[in-house]
């Protein structure tokens, strides 16, 4: 984070001085591992030694997935205190941010992948891996079903059972086609390292296909008609990395094809980039339309067929068809079906998403966790409680509760509702005892519960989900590996808020995310970055600032050097498109 | 070739110095392109102008193939004088001698193939190329049909004819089973890249499957048996990397397969590498049997079933049956479909393989050359033309042959004739007048027609045909180019040896072949290296050369560089071991 901070000054000092900007990225580079999504290293807890035993039962720790919440978790969690075992069918962690320069080469795909034994064996402990898909959660047998995929060659049972006293799951989520009609059959996708290295194969098939003899000039358009459906951050990318693929290299070897290449990015609202500053997203679009990259905004895809692409325009109804060589499918997350399966056995059919506190324990689930994009946190409502607050406060039993009295629970009020700091900091109120001021603006000195109630009426209004991005990923993965080491230590002596429904104190403090910012490259050399403190910066500088942040983030020095190499090979000799 | 002998004498000095065999590579690295297969640069011939033509029409030359052939000739041929198309299903250039590297990552795909289009855009003049694969060629009409194989979604035809004034085959060869039943099915192959990256991901399938819970040992053991079939170069530096890979990288990450691991080398001869030297052969099995590598000679492989590989001992006809979990297939080569079909046409129908002369002119196919793999030299014998000899040599007609007239034609007999050389050599016969000394030794001024065939009766004993390698691939290509570019010139002044059965002189000097040495890679850093002059050096300063040879031979700098830097990485961190 202090080196972040300190990026964040950088840039704007190095804002027009591009040599500067090297400095920048050989000093974050030599930072290397130092900046981490997770703010701190969690404290060591004491061994789940039971005095009267003389060889303590380890209890047993079972995470499915090795993607950002998986992997961050395993990163921190003392392996020695638990029996732990890890479920994933990939054997390795990708640095997805990277995927989409992976789709042309600009980083290989070996470069931003780590295998999962190499980082769980620097820990201490023993971690084991199996490379299975975890099938069938049962809930109350405390137990999973994990099917492994291999040849049939191999000989040995593909399916086992593994039994768990707390079940972590951090699968992720699945592409979202939000049923619309061929999307699975004729569509890429960009959430995994082998759709990235279909993608790059596809593209050269595009342009290969595009330049052989016998083509009509509409027939080579067609095939070098690359559409991306989504305007988000993976699409505006992937659309970018593809234009600065043609621009720097593709042309030199398809000089016929100069004319014909063109790339589109449909959206269905009204900007793309629409999650980032409005600056950003402003800059993105004039940077497209200088780049001629054709950006449909208020368009829905109503099918898509191996030819072509049907949708309709939201402002005048009209329906349209237009011709593919590619389309790349980046539109929202899905549930994936084990985990709505789990979701029914434990009531929780009729939501959406999977539902956990606070604490990232999932709800009706008491010891099964669920981190990441395949869940999110359903944040108490402080209107729902504010009778025990109340009550609780009131320790007099006064029927009204004094500025003291407020005061008293206020560190707790904050600390388990976060949308109360924020509300504070949307209505620009220094000192909290404003809150209990009268609709005509004086202070009181007593409130009644109607009162109370009031005052506090507003604060649910700031309540956010948080997005499905790594960073938030990663920072559950690291909370809940501190909560796991501090077990028994915090059994002992709870850290957490008043339990105001309850009697005495949570055992921990609830997760807290903390947004770092993020970045968009553009292409070019050019990225717009969003930063802690609304700072906001767009151009070269932002692009050296990614440059540095993504380099310094990797989680192998392995990939860190791989990655930086990747870049330096690029400048020199540019993008390989040889058909591998 | 002047680096080769340079390092050749290096090499001896550099024995048991390893710490001056690392300046060696500096020193070789810097000489980048120097060394080529090729022995030196073909002059520039004149365009091939009608002077009553304004624009005169170029002719056409359609090369098949992006292989070591056709890549060495294309690098080589001026494209300003023809019109010159390629075809071909891969779009790129593979240095397949680190096809075995790439199976275990020591060595990355991408480090190792160049696109072709990048290769042909240096060159002069416009070398058009298509991704297709030619599937029937027309002798009698001078076309070739081709076909695209692209993914449905692209729009256009995807077969179209290219006609052709001269056609370069350069399409290699193919695997070869033997019609050994299961071989095709459960087999993997090492041809191509994405047969190397098929085989990698499928080592880490087999470790994967051999640690999951609930296999017993015996179950363990199978998956981790891994047979190589072919005791040639490919199959033994696959078992060599793949023993590598597991001592020095997958031991540590799946540790409780440390005694599981198997690797067996299968060899229907007697010894492994038996095209090498008699002392590479040997260290090579010495090596083996100490790393574990078990080496099965005088094994014929009679099927290969998705579980378990069938073989019968050649010396007691006892048929056994073992377990595997991976088995790569490498013995021999076949010839394709298209040139089979080629061959019927031209009345080769009853070869095994494509023959062109030694000009590599297709036999019965005047304007067709085939070069690499897929074609082989029917060398003219000595005694075949005989008498045409004697009569071109007996100026005076007198029905003798003088001395001074054998002298006359032995340079010409020595060019069209290779043998002839190899001959004297085995002879230990410094001047070709000792060829006609009379049984008992005594020089012969006169000989008559029986007295000269029985002279060069044994000469034809030393034909060999050239193996089917790399180098030889390379060296025809490039010799074709020189051909090609300088046609016109030597139509002129044909500057190839005397036509003995017919009046005038050959255009050119047939194709020589010029032996380089071979190198055999042993795992470990140890390395079998046969170098010209008799030269054998096994051990790590073969390594040493072996990693300089290769690396200052890749077609770019690109790929040298990232060759070398894929060595060091490997080096510092290790092979990675992601199933990706």
């Amino acid at each position: 984070m202090t080196i972040l901070s300190f990026l964040t000054r950088a840039s704007g000092t190095f804002q027009g001085y591009p040599a500067y900007s090297k400095l920048l990225v050989l000093c974050t580079l030599s930072s290397g591992g130092l900046v981490a999504y997770s703010e701190s290293q969690p404290d060591i807890g004491t061994p789940d030694v039971d005095p009267n035993q003389k060889e303590p039962k380890k209890k047993r720790v079972v995470v499915l997935g090795t993607g950002w919440a998986g992997t961050s978790l395993l990163k921190d969690l003392d392996a020695s205190l638990y029996d732990v075992q890890v479920v994933s069918p990939r054997n390795y962690f990708a640095f997805t941010p990277l995927l989409p320069s992976v789709t042309v080469g600009t980083v290989e795909a070996r470069s931003i992948v780590e295998p999962i034994r190499n980082m769980v064996k620097k820990g201490r402990g023993e971690v084991k891996y199996w490379e299975a898909e975890c099938v069938k959660i049962d809930a109350a047998n405390n137990n999973i079903l994990c099917r492994s995929n291999f040849g049939n060659n191999l000989v040995g049972d593909r399916e086992f059972l593994l039994e768990y006293d707390y079940l972590v799951i951090a699968v992720g989520a699945q592409v979202n086609t939000f049923n619309t009609p061929g999307v699975m059959e004729n569509c890429h996708f960009l959430k995994e390292v082998e759709d990235a290295q279909k993608i790059r194969r596809s593209v050269i098939d595009c342009f290969e296909m595009a330049v052989l003899p016998g083509l009509s000039e509409e027939e080579r358009r067609k095939n070098l008609h690359f559409v991306i459906v989504g305007g988000g951050p993976t699409g505006v990318e992937f659309a970018a990395e593809l234009h600065d693929f043609f621009e720097e290299d593709l042309v030199k070897l398809y000089p016929m094809a100069k004319d014909l290449v063109k790339i589109s990015v449909i959206q269905s609202g009204d900007h793309i980039l629409n999650t980032f500053d409005e600056r950003i997203s402003t800059f993105a679009e004039e940077k497209f339309k200088r780049d001629g990259i054709e950006v449909q905004t208020g368009c829905r895809v109503l099918s898509v067929s191996d030819k072509d692409i049907t949708m309709k325009m939201k402002s005048n109804g009209e329906i349209c068809s237009i011709p593919h060589g590619l389309v790349l499918w980046s539109t929202g997350i899905g549930t994936r079906p084990v985990v709505k399966d789990f979701m029914e056995q434990i009531g929780q059919a009729h939501r959406r998403v999977l539902a956990t506190n606070e604490w990232l324990r999932v709800k009706g689930c008491d010891n099964v966790y669920a981190i990441g994009d395949c869940a999110t946190i359903d944040q108490r409502k402080i209107k729902e409680d504010i009778s025990s607050i109340f009550k609780a406060a009131d320790k007099d039993n006064s029927g009204t509760l004094t500025v003291k009295e407020f005061q008293d629970v206020i560190d707790d009020l904050l600390i388990r509702y976060p949308q109360m700091e924020l509300y504070l900091k949307s209505m620009h109120l220094s000192d909290v005892k404003d809150l209990l001021k009268d609709p005509q603006g004086n202070d009181q000195k007593e409130v009644d519960i109607e009162g109370f109630k009031l005052a506090l009426s507003h604060v649910d209004s700031q309540m956010k989900s948080l997005p499905a991005t790594a960073q938030v990923a990663a920072q559950q993965g690291a909370y809940l590996s501190k909560c796991l080491n501090r077990r028994l230590q915090c059994e002992e002596n709870p850290e957490g808020p008043l339990r105001f429904r309850d009697s005495g104190r949570h055992r921990f403090r609830p997760f807290r995310y903390k947004h770092f910012g993020q970045f968009a490259p553009l292409g070019g050399e050019q990225a717009g970055a969003e930063l802690p403190g609304d700072w906001v910066s767009v151009g070269h500088s932002s692009q050296w600032l990614w440059y540095s942040v993504y380099a310094s983030k990797q989680v192998s020095w392995r990939t860190r050097m791989l990655v930086v190499s990747d870049w330096t090979r690029r400048f020199i000799f540019g993008r390989d498109s040889s058909r591998i």
